[in-house]
C-alpha cells in the first residue's frame, strides 16, 4: 500500500481527537488503536466462553448493508450488535430502491435520514466501505464487514485476539498464512494487522498462482513449499480454499491440494511445539485441513468465532462513541 | 369521494372517544385529529435531525404484513416501532399459509391470536386496509402503509409535517403537485390532508393521461402547462414516475417526461421566492426533478424521510393508545 | 416406541436434577414434566386473551434454525421469545455456509461459538432436533419446533393445554383424532402426551390407507368410520390434509374426505354434548371441517393459537433454567 492511501484510510478512520469513527481496514491504523480495539474486545469475554452484555448502544440503529450475501458474517453482528443492547435492522439491498434505479447515495442519504447510527456494509467490490464512508454525514459510522479482495479487518481483528489471548504478545512471534494469499482479503487484513503489532515474521504459503505478486511491498516472506514455511512457526492460519478457485484453472483439485498445503498433525511437527492453528471458517474438512487438527487441543478455530462477537462489539461502540466525541467537538467550537 | 364512504372512513379510524384507534387513510379524519398526529409527531423531533425515543409500546408486538414488498416503507416502519421499544415481526405473505390456501381471514385471525397488537398493512389492491381492520378484534391496531391507488395516509402526514414546519400554517398556502395524480395513492391522501388541514389551494399539473379524472370532485384545480401551474406556488411537490407506467402508452420517455414536466431551478422562478420542493422518493434524478435541486437548499426530500419516522411513531403511538382506552371503556361499562 | 429409545429420549432432555434442559419430544417425559411444562404454560394467561411478558430471558440469544420453511410456526416461537425478552435470530439455512460444504456439526459449533443459548429447530427428517441436542455443548438448549414424521411437541403441549383450560382433569376424557394419522407428527406428539396425562381413551379415525401402521404398540382404537369414532367423544381433534397428501393415491379427493370425515355439527351430535373442537390449522374450510363449526362456540381453533404462545414460552425458560442449573451444578463440583 503507497503511503498515501494509508495516510488516506488513515484520516477516514479517525475522529479529530484521533479516535475511531468508522472501522474500515487495519491499513493505516496505528499500533495503539489496534490494541485498544483487542483491550475493548477483551472486556466483552467472560473468560468462560460467555460474553458480558453492554448497554452502550441503547437507542442506536445498526442497518446491515449486504450487497453481497454472507449469512455467517451477518449474524455475528447482528448478535454483537444486540448485546450491546441496538436496534439491528437487515436491509434487504436486492429488494430496495436501487434496483428500482435509485442511487446508491441517494439510498445511503435516505437511510441515513431513517436516523440510523451505524452502517455495517458488506460488499464485492474493492473500496466500497471506504466510498460509503466518505459519502455519509459523520452521523454514521462505518463499519466494513469485507469488501471485494481489499479487505475484512474485523476478522483480522479477531484473528490478533486469538493469538494475543493464546500465545502472548506479538514481537517475537513467526505467523503463517497458508492457501489462497492473492485473492484473498482476510489475509491482506492480516499482514497489515500483524505488521503494525509488530510480529517478528510473516509467511504466506500456497502455490504460485495464489501467491501475492506484490509480496515485496507487503513485507512478508514467501513459501512454495508447505514444510519449509512451517518451520518453527508459532501460529499456523489456514484460509479457506473457495469452491469457485478450486474449479478455474488456478488450483488443483481439492485432494491435491490437500496432499500439498493441507495442515496436518504430521507436517506441523516442524513448527513449535505450541503451535496454534486457526482458520476463518467455514472449513472444508479434508482439503485446507485434517479433521482430527481442526478438532483438536491446538485448534483455536471455535475460540476464534466466539472472540469475533467481542471484536464486533468492540469496533461498534468505538466508532459511534468516536462519532458522538466529533459531534460534540463541532457543537461545542 | 362520497360523504358515505367518508362517515365509514371516519368510523372505523375512531373510538367511541373520538379517538384514532386504526390509521387508515386521511380521508374522514377531522383537522383536530390530523393536527393532533402532526404535534405527536413533532415532539419526537429534536431539532437537531435526530429522534427521541419514547418507550410507550414496550412489551407491545407490531407485524409487519407487506402484501406488496417495499422495503424502504417497511424499514421506516420498523424503526419507528423500534424507537417506541415495540417488538416488530416481519411476517413474510408470500411463504406464510394463505399459499397453503388458508383464508385472509384465517390467517388475520391466527395472527391476533399470537398477541399482535398492531398490523402495519401494505396491499397492491385498494381498500385492502380497510377491510382489515374491518375483520379484526379490537384488540389490533391497523395502520395503512399504502393500499393500490387509493391511499398512503403516513407518506401524506409526513408531508404535512415538513410543510408545516417549514412553511408555517397551511391556511395561506398553494401547493402543487406534478406528475402521475391519477395512479397515485400519495397524491390521493395529500389532497385530503390538505384540504382538511386547509390549505388555500390545491393544485394538480401532468399530462391529461396522467391527471385525475374526478378533479372536480377532489376540488383541485387543474393544469397541463407546468409554468402555469407552479406560478406562485408555496410547495412543489413532485411525484414519482413509476418504471411501468413509463413503458406504456400513458407517458412519452423519461426525457420528454423531464422536458415537459421535471422541476428545474429554472422552471420554480415562477413560483413564489422561497418555494419549497418536496418528493416522496425514491427519485429519478433527471426525470421528475432536476438533480441540482435535489440537492439544493430549497429541497425538503431528506427532511421528509426523516419526519417520515417521527409520523410514523405518532401513529402507532396513538393508535395503540386509541385501542387501549376503548377496551378499558368496554371493560368498565 | 420401545423401551429403550423413551429412555433415551428421557436422559437427553433432562438434567441430572430430572428438569427439563432440552425439549425435543412429549415421548419420554413424565407426567410431573408435563403438568409443570403446562403450570407454567398458565401463569402466562392473563385470561383475558393477552398474555403476560416476563423478562426471563434478557440477554440470552434465541436462534431459529429452520431447515423447512414454516412461517406460521417461527412466527410463534419468535413472538414467544420476544415476550421473555430474548433476542432472536432467524438463520437463513438455505444461504448459510451448509450450502458452501460445511458439515451441520461445524455449522452448530459455530453458531454456539456465536453465544446463541437456544437452538429452536424445524427439519424434515425425524430425528433431527435428537440429533442436534445430541452434538451441541451443555450451553445450548435445543427445543423441537417439529422433525419430520416424528414430533411436533409443542404444538402437542398446546393441545394439551387447551384441553385442561377447557375440559379440566385428562383423567376422564376420551379424545379423538381425525385424518392422517400416520404420517402426522402432530398425532404422535398427542398421543404420547395424552397417555402420560391420563386420558381415559385415544382414538384415531381415518382411511385405512392414513391410519397408523403400529396402533395396538401406541394404545390407541382405531376407527374407520366417523360416526362410530365420534360416539361419546370429550374431545375431536381435526388433522390438516397436506395437499401433496390429498394428490398422491393415499387419499380421495377432498370434498370425499369432507363427505367421509369432515367434522360438522351434525355429526358431532354422537359426541358428549359440550365436546370441544380443536384443529392444530391452518384449517381447510370444507374439508376437514365445516366452515359454521371452526367458527362455532365449541371450536377451541384459535384458543390453541394463543395457548402456542404460552406453551412456548415456558419450555424455552425451563429448558434455559435447566441448562443454567445443569452448569452450575457442575461448576460446584
Amino acid at each position: 500500500m503507497h503511503q498515501s492511501h494509508a495516510h488516506q484510510a488513515s484520516r477516514l478512520q479517525l475522529n479529530s481527537q484521533g479516535d475511531l469513527k468508522h472501522f474500515l481496514s487495519t491499513e493505516g491504523l496505528s499500533r495503539e488503536i489496534l490494541t485498544a480495539i483487542l483491550d475493548r474486545a477483551d472486556s466483552f469475554l467472560d473468560g468462560h466462553g460467555g460474553i458480558r452484555n453492554e448497554p452502550v448502544l441503547a437507542g442506536r440503529t445498526v442497518m446491515n448493508l449486504f450487497f453481497e450475501a454472507s449469512t455467517r458474517t451477518r449474524t455475528t453482528f447482528e448478535v454483537a450488535a444486540k448485546r450491546l443492547s441496538a436496534d439491528v435492522l437487515n436491509i434487504d439491498i436486492s429488494k430496495s430502491s436501487t434496483s428500482k434505479g435509485e442511487t446508491l447515495r441517494d439510498m445511503l442519504w435516505n437511510l441515513e435520514a431513517m436516523t440510523a447510527d451505524i452502517f455495517v456494509v458488506r460488499h464485492g467490490l474493492s473500496g466500497a466501505a471506504h466510498f460509503i464512508a466518505s459519502q455519509v454525514t459523520p452521523r454514521i459510522a462505518v463499519i466494513n464487514a469485507g469488501d471485494g479482495r481489499h479487505a475484512h479487518p474485523t476478522q483480522a481483528m479477531l484473528d490478533m485476539l486469538t493469538i494475543r489471548r493464546h500465545a502472548g504478545d506479538f514481537t517475537g512471534l513467526t505467523v503463517a498464512i497458508i492457501g489462497d494469499i492473492r485473492h484473498s482479503r482476510v489475509a491482506r487484513s492480516e499482514i497489515h494487522a500483524l505488521q503494525t503489532l509488530g510480529a517478528r515474521e510473516i509467511r504466506v504459503i500456497g502455490p504460485r498462482t495464489l501467491l501475492p505478486r506484490d509480496f515485496e511491498e507487503l513485507g512478508v516472506q514467501v513459501f512454495e513449499d508447505l514444510s519449509a514455511g512451517l518451520k518453527d512457526v508459532d501460529v499456523a492460519i489456514a484460509l479457506r480454499i473457495q469452491n469457485e478457485r478450486m474449479e478455474s484453472a488456478l488450483l488443483p483439485g481439492s485432494s491435491e491440494f490437500y496432499s500439498l498445503y493441507g495442515l496436518t498433525r504430521e507436517r506441523l511437527k516442524v513448527a513449535k511445539p505450541n503451535v496454534l492453528v486457526m482458520h476463518p471458517g467455514p472449513i472444508n474438512r479434508g482439503v485446507e485441513i485434517e479433521s482430527e487438527l481442526a478438532d483438536g487441543p491446538q485448534s483455536l478455530i471455535l475460540k476464534q468465532v466466539n472472540y469475533g462477537i467481542a471484536v464486533r462489539m468492540a469496533v461498534l461502540a468505538m466508532s459511534v462513541a468516536g462519532q458522538d466525541a466529533e459531534r460534540a467537538q463541532g457543537a461545542s467550537t
